[in-house]
């Protein structure tokens, strides 16, 4: 997915990548590297091309995993960047990836007078927020198996290609469980 | 907290009512009385001017708290305005509650033209999606006790005259476990 086609399909249909109020730069990281550290101050905002970022939080000193960031997304340790505060999470690239990066600075600074930044950051702050808000009542209400369910009905060109032990973490169960949970779903596996 | 004085604060130094590009209007609701039901679409945004909201939602047919909402703060069922689906949780008035409310059909049809109207949703919405960062991240990493300090520390003014079952409701514990939590915190209570 690229950034003018996701921005003409959720933002401003009319949009071109000339109408920015802020410049872009396309960015690459390759499979294993962290992009945003624990305890880094986040300055750039990244929207994924291709690739999968994983969003890890130390819980009483093991590292679990908090989210995914697929294609067509946005991402960055955003409390941080907004607070600018070190961010107690850490980005790292699952697989190879390519963004394009915004500096946060000229974001901010556009959305001093920039309707067009404003109703990007509006509309990809509640895309956010909407997932932030369907992990909490999945994490109240959903067992671990249909966690992993809805991970494949959202995601299911990329779910099983990532190792069994990042979902494991992001499921919070032992990777165990999540292979008695894949020989379910998919039977024929066995 | 005036909505006046809110946006003044936080979105635009300059700001009068008179400059809304949607209107609002002045609404009352008694204490232990519904704002939004379980399976409604919600048609408003609200601004508390004075008194508390509990967040409701089933868990497994058990009434559990997702939230509260204090004074100067907005809230609405935000997922089921911006979906447009069947909220899954019930917004009621824990106390007296006056508010400022708005049509969400006028907030959304000045998204389509007010830098204003894009600003405010902008700021709002990353408020609450840090709120929620802050309990997912909560959840995962501090007891019910910390939890509940942290309440404390925030609304210091509210949270020790809210009932002890609808806080302990909102951290998952027993009320009996909370009201040994309190007694730790306030020794002088015993």
């Amino acid at each position: 997915m690229q950034l003018e086609a996701h921005i003409r399909a959720h933002v401003e249909p009319n949009f071109q990548l000339a109408d920015l109020p802020f410049s872009v730069r396309e960015v690459h990281f390759e499979k294993d590297t962290i992009v945003t550290d624990y305890g880094a101050v986040e300055d750039q905002v990244y929207f994924i091309e291709s690739g999968i970022v994983e969003v890890g939080l130390l819980r009483q000193g093991e590292p679990r995993i908090l989210d995914f960031f697929f294609p067509g997304e946005f991402f960055c340790s955003y409390a941080s960047m907004l607070q600018r505060r070190p961010s107690d999470v850490q980005l790292s690239a699952l697989t190879p990836l390519r963004c394009q990066a915004i500096h946060a600075q000229e974001l901010l600074a556009a959305y001093a007078h920039s309707l067009f930044a404003n109703r990007l950051g509006r509309i990809e702050t509640e895309r956010l927020y909407l997932k932030k808000v369907k992990r909490e009542k999945d994490l109240l209400t959903k067992t671990a198996a249909e966690r992993y369910q809805d991970l494949l009905d959202e995601h299911p060109q990329w779910i099983q290609q990532m190792p069994v032990q990042k979902i494991a973490l992001y499921l919070g169960i032992h990777p165990g469980s999540l292979s008695r949970i894949r020989r379910t779903v998919f039977p024929h596996m066995c």
